[in-house]
């Protein structure tokens, strides 16, 4: 292996392999890693502390039997050649993105196309690589406030804001979500294009009516923008006065992208599988304001980038839809939201006022303190972990996050040792 | 359903969500897309006609059986509570990473570390986005011609180039991969900031030695360039002399990126695992000349925009690593180069002087003729299907390229019926 270079003739040049700068704006520090390491100093130092995790938004329970079973099934057929499957349709395949018309929409009344389903491996993914369709300069970006951290941090990537400063980023719109408006922002008083919203919403767990997201549609219509609807957490909802697509709104399929996961519905959040409507209709614009649709847009995306997702986890996936999987999959959340429930009564008896995990897995409450100081407690003093509102944005601050996502017999524990820790409010 | 818009007070504003006009740089006619077209008007045509597929490079053997096992055993963990696994680490389980650079690496020598690796699920996704990591302004891209068309495209969509124009991209500097050269590119003589390779290539199935690459390693060292390795073919490699993987030339390390996929090494084409190597010591630049690590912004792009790769895949990638599994792989890629090899000798004993085929799956000839017109005889006379060399790029014009992905009987029969077909050379 040790052979010295030998020597050519190059040719100096005074150009070099630049770095994407924008990188340089991100925070360094990404909530759950922080998390992360906290919980880590605290394990390192208390190694026998019985710690119930209550933070990030992950799923504990076993994926449902008939997932596991279909599963189970494709991937013996992958190990014959004459039922192998290779590469699979870019967009998914045909008996998924049909289960998926079937069971997520026309049940709802909402008519779709297995055409508009777009099959990926998450919808965190996805919602990290739609931005690529729209322009780099001129697309004002808005988001609310708290927020999932991924839709503004891959717009940093992108170059579409200016530096951190003051707990935001210049040239991002931020649409607050507080308890004087029910944690549903008003439309934007300044210009946005491009409008990211979640009901159930991640982190606060509130829901969003028909009425409030149909002033979003039209707020859209009138302003020629687009809104990306993360709909990762319709499952959760039991009032069936609310919408579970954005699509139940009517004029919405020109103006929004829904997005739309496994992950909590079925359990997927280590299997993957997510999928993307966006229906013929969607439109975006050229320099000139001419409609320009946006589905060719995202099909020569996702076939340029994209190789579509393992063909055991789409028969799972299938599985899920299924009326058995259904059922399965509803008594996977019933059970969380049972968890939810219990999280909420135990605040309310404290005298917190928490907002979700009745049609969401998350609940959400003002601490009346700092929120890292608040987590802090919990961690050192009641051995759970939560997250602090603040790592979701401004309006987060004092706010934390308990997840539903746990064991009952967990839970239970976990919101008995907090009540012991925290003061009546 | 029907309920009409509220009136709301919106404010009118003269911007718009506009599209990444890149979009509209991007040839509408991709290659594999066109192909399919022409087979299925074909089909249409000749319903019964026995067609026989070498033409897209997918895999059509069944799944190793550690492969398989492993799989089905990882599911049926995923469906107990006690086993149950969600989010993995964002970069590949431990197992798979530590497995990857025992079996791939240290058994050539190689001294890489489990940090290095970055699971995903397709090599094609990360030769895509790898390309997010640099500046879009002032960032010289060249590529081989002919050439994989995803590395192209997806900084055709970034904004790296010009228009397409006489069937090349303006502001891409080619490297022209030809007879002459025996399908090894020159050294850049105009600048190159970020320099796609792959080796054994494809389409051409040539392969790169040792005193190639270490051309290329310190070409980047000398012009503070980056190489962008791709090795998905490396398990085709029966020439001991050659290379597997860049690392393998002293300095690689600092300037060079290496993606490797189980797709065509274990027929994962369907089942969707990859991964990318970017060491600690690689480096880019700041706009000062500053050196700038790369990997901790490989680590932010995935774990911000990904969320890991199934479970149970990652423990069937696993078992491919083992022992058992690279004999049972190894067998696969054995017939797979059997039917290369009689591909290879039909096409010589007709009078062509063929590329590739011998440490790849793919055979490279000039036809003599135009390539689509060679394609359509193929198709038309001898119902097989291949895939034009013009499709690659301009270099590619008067060849075919034959892939070896078939039954062993299909590739006799379509070797005959070529040959009966195709005058001599």
């Amino acid at each position: 292996m040790a052979f010295a270079f030998r020597i050519h003739a190059i040719k100096k040049r005074d150009t070099m392999i630049l770095a994407n700068e924008n990188f340089s704006k991100i925070q360094a520090s990404y909530l759950f890693s922080n998390i992360a390491q906290k919980v880590k100093r605290f394990i390192d130092a208390n190694p026998d502390a019985p710690l119930i995790r209550l933070g990030i938004g992950d799923v504990t329970h076993g994926l449902p039997q008939v997932c596991v079973d279909a599963m189970r099934t494709a991937t013996l057929e992958m190990g014959v050649d004459a039922t192998f499957r290779g590469y699979g349709p870019d967009y998914g395949y045909d008996f998924l993105r049909e289960a998926i018309v079937r069971a997520d929409f026309q049940s709802r009344g909402v008519d779709l196309s297995p055409d508009d389903i777009y099959v990926s491996d998450g919808a965190k993914c996805d919602t990290a690589n739609f931005q690529e369709l729209f322009a780099t300069e001129g697309t004002q970006v808005a988001v609310p406030d708290p927020v999932y951290p991924v839709y503004v941090d891959t717009n940093v990537m992108a170059g579409r804001t200016g530096v951190f400063k003051d707990g935001r980023y210049e040239g991002i719109v931020y649409l607050e979500c507080t308890a004087e408006n029910g944690f549903f922002p008003a439309l934007p008083t300044e210009p946005a294009d491009l409008i990211y919203l979640c009901f159930p919403n991640n982190p606060t767990g509130a829901t969003a009516t028909r009425e409030q997201l149909a002033q979003y549609v039209e707020y859209a219509h009138a302003n020629q923008a687009l809104i990306l609807f993360d709909a990762a957490y319709e499952a959760f909802i039991r009032d069936d006065s609310l919408p579970h697509s954005i699509y139940e709104i009517p004029g919405a399929k020109e103006v929004a992208v829904e997005f739309r996961s496994f992950s909590k519905t079925a359990g997927f959040t280590g299997t993957r599988c997510a999928y993307t409507v966006v229906p013929e209709a969607c439109r975006v614009f050229d320099a000139d304001g001419a409609s320009v649709p946006l589905a060719p847009m995202w099909r020569r995306r996702m076939s340029t980038k994209f190789n579509g997702v393992s063909y055991p986890v789409q028969r799972a996936a299938e599985a899920a839809l299924s009326e058995e999987g259904v059922r399965q999959t509803t008594a996977l959340i019933d059970g969380y939201l049972e968890n939810a429930k219990i999280i909420r009564a135990r605040l309310i008896e404290k005298g917190f006022q928490p907002t979700g995990g009745e049609n969401a897995p998350y609940v959400w409450f003002d601490t009346g303190m700092d929120s890292w100081a608040f987590f802090d407690k919990l961690l050192n003093e009641a051995q759970v972990v939560t997250t602090p509102g603040s790592g979701f944005g401004r309006c987060g601050e004092g706010f934390v996050r308990i997840s539903a996502f746990n064991s009952h017999a967990r839970v239970v524990e976990a919101m008995d040792r907090i009540c012991k820790v925290i003061g009546d409010r």
